[in-house]
């Protein structure tokens, strides 16, 4: 384990952590938040400060690093990033708990959108806008921000990207990785820049467009009001349910829609199982609630924009989806597991690598007839190698390994089934809202079990194995001298 | 497919199963029970037609069979046994809707234990009788028996023995697979009379020993009142808790007794694990309950008999668990998936696969960090192929695949997550009882839901494979000439 060169990159990361403290600060100053304003401020300062002592006083010698230290960095990142973006909360004292402050940060920069407040509409404008900022930060990733504007060599940043990035394959769009992280953001900007300017033609102000556009584009899910965004106009809540399936798509489909490869993306498998299980899940769900909203307006946009809030992991809502019929919430608990498509800012065990289990399955099923034949997957028209397939289905045992821990340490709450269920599901797969008493928020659990969901949130946007082998003791052991 | 062998070998299995009912036949004639004993009649006369007709008429010209055959005759076994079995219920207008008799029949061959009956006290002692038997013949599995009993040779029959074992290893005591089976009932049938005659010493009468042994035994876990074990003495109820975790222990390891090898016996990782899980849960589930309670003996019996019942995927109750902490109830919750040992007559994932899930994503873990380093488990103390924890990873995630599906089946039913979801969970992993609305059976739900969980206790008994290959058409093709 190189560690210099870990903390060093750390160091760089705490820099660009202070720039990006900058624009809260900002919002802050307009509004005239003295209090924040100077959370902000200080906490830049301290960020400076730490960022300082592991760059200058600490340069590494050797500047290679493996996949170990890929893992490691990335992992540290979020928990370091999240650390200290908890401190303007606590310091301003508008979430006196630093506990609790930590959790909402990991919340936002997973994109997960779980809170632990009471009443989102006591926060200052400073602090909300920075809530809605870690979202857009997390989605696309901090490790990938860094990628496209600072220069690194590219052979060392590929252990990162494939550390940081989801999904079951990482795939480049060009041949440098460089240049792909700077398209991809590319992308990302215009998308949330275009929400911004369709939800201000809706009649919300400037703030409030950015706001939810940043929740939006990362997917995740803070709002500024305690009903989320009921109260908004329904032209709102569709440009919302809109960008929110817009955002939950690979972003290598609108990379491909640049080049002009159109025949590619209407051939994407992922893209029409995804936009086809959007679809079956809102026609049942429309015919479940019709009664209870009695037209077809309010019905299909409530049951479109649910769906597609739980389905990319965002976690916005229009109603009280709590009080659902079962049928409704038992189709949304599904939607939970699924997550959108690999490559986009959505969490969840992603379209991609559920379709690639139920491929794997079948095959498996259909050699369990024909001993002799050989199991052949394909995905996108294109052969998947068996140890990418193996990968998914260990990933998949893994995945439930965790999700089972974690809910087995909520199980010292005294909630019933159903809350613990959906809290640990949600906060996993990075969606927010749970059912059960933890409707109304995450306040309700314990110091310790916020913990626990906090690591459960980095496990799902970070796809578990970099939290995992941070603990693993010999990941910090020294490099051997022979290899 | 050799149809025709598929079509012979379910006539001989009716033969057997006549035979079987002449049983509760004679149960009947001892209570004068009437009607109960025509019906076992009739339902005789029934299945000896047909044997005679699939047997006699049907003679087959080519008697080899493949692992296709294998799965198919499995599969269609326990379909036509429960189809048949369930007529007598029918027949006498004990359970008059033919629907609900064969999901009591199926949930006694897979040793589920799940009833839609309102009020079992009123069923006659020949219907009690039978529906315990049920899970006797189904606990060490028909097929098993056929081959204890049965003259066939040894290269056939592997392939059905492989179809119809549980756990991820199907192994041989004994060189010839006839012997070993033999071997195996005995020891069944000795477990079942020791506990007979320690049930008839605390005052149970010689019905009760023998309908409460015989559900013990197949861990199935149907009673004859409405309160399951509860009126009963604290001996009978420790005596059933300890047999229950006896018969889920892998059977082979009572023959490593037998044949005096201790040594391997103490060796076993399965057993140890499996110990190790209920010692924890009872501990639990004691600190959590005890104030319910209030003294040591009554707390220590009814944790240790709920987590023994549950773990063993038997589902006999002392108290009515489903009133207990939320803490309590997700550890019961989590021990439905794990279930008992390979190679007993408990359902479940069985902690052998379990254990090798863990292993394989703690490996894949391992070779993260080290990329060069080879991915070898063991267990027992001997390496596990990787082709065999491949097909651990695959049914792994088949389970989950086939539990959603059910899980989606129920959806329309109008209960809450709680309840759909631990039915689901129930059946599968053949327990029987589940929590919320389905505590107090499974009467609520439709008979489409009732068909569908049928299917889910044959799936979960069978371990998936024959009742899904049953359903694909390639299965049924005519076997070309040239292979």
């Amino acid at each position: 384990m190189n560690r210099r060169m870990v903390f060093y990159l750390l160091g760089k990361i705490l820099f660009i952590e202070s720039v990006l403290l900058i624009l809260p600060t900002i919002c802050s100053a307009i509004y005239r938040e003295q209090k924040s304003f100077w959370s902000f401020l200080a906490t830049i300062a301290i960020s400076l400060t730490l960022g300082f002592v592991l760059t200058v006083l600490n340069k590494p010698k050797d500047n290679t690093i493996y996949a170990k230290e890929g893992f490691v960095i990335v992992a540290l990142t979020w928990v370091v990033l999240s650390l200290v973006g908890a401190l303007p909360f606590t310091i301003s004292g508008e979430i006196p708990s630093y506990v609790d402050a930590v959790f909402e940060t990991v919340s936002g920069f997973t994109t997960t959108g779980a809170s632990i407040l009471t009443n989102v509409e006591t926060l200052s404008k400073g602090m909300l806008f920075w809530r809605s900022f870690t979202h857009w930060v997390g989605g696309m990733g901090i490790l990938v921000l860094v990628l496209a504007i600072v220069p690194t060599d590219s052979g060392r940043s590929m252990h990162i990207a494939r550390a940081e990035m989801p999904g079951p394959i990482v795939g480049k769009l060009v041949p440098k990785l460089k240049s792909t992280a700077k398209i991809l953001y590319l992308i990302y900007i215009c998308f949330t820049l275009l929400e911004v300017i369709l939800l201000l033609f809706g009649g919300m102000s400037l703030f409030e467009s950015l706001v939810h556009s940043l929740g939006t584009a990362g997917t995740g899910g803070f709002g500024i009001k305690a009903d989320s965004l009921a109260s908004y106009s329904p032209y709102s809540q569709w440009v919302i349910a809109i960008f929110m399936l817009i955002f939950g798509v690979n972003f290598n489909l609108y990379y491909l829609v640049l080049v002009r490869k159109f025949k590619s993306v209407f051939k994407s498998e992922e893209l029409w199982i995804y936009l086809g299980i959007v679809l079956v899940s809102v026609t049942i769900i429309f015919v479940n609630i019709y009664n209870i909203f009695g037209n077809f307006s309010d019905t299909i946009r409530h049951a479109a924009f649910q769906v597609s809030s739980v389905m990319t992991t965002t976690g916005y809502s229009t109603v009280n989806f709590n009080e659902w019929p079962n049928l409704s919430k038992g189709i949304l608990f599904l939607l939970m597991f699924i997550g959108g498509c690999a490559g986009s800012t959505a969490g969840g065990l992603k379209v991609s690598r559920a379709v690639l289990l139920v491929k794997r399955v079948f095959a498996n099923l259909k050699r369990a007839l024909h001993p002799r034949s050989a199991e052949i997957i394909r995905l996108e028209g294109k052969k998947v190698e068996s140890e990418t397939s193996n990968g998914v289905l260990i990933y998949f045992s893994l995945y439930f390994v965790c999700l089972t821990t974690v809910f087995f340490l909520l199980l010292f709450e005294p909630f019933d089934l159903e809350t613990n269920l959906t809290a640990t599901v949600s906060c996993f797969n990075n969606i927010g809202p749970a059912f059960g008493s933890a409707w109304d928020g995450y306040s309700i659990y314990s110091p310790f079990s916020k913990i626990v969901l906090s690591f459960a949130m980095l496990l799902g946007r970070l796809e578990i194995y970099p939290i995992i082998l941070l603990f693993a003791p010999s990941s910090w052991l020294k490099r051997r001298k022979i290899k």
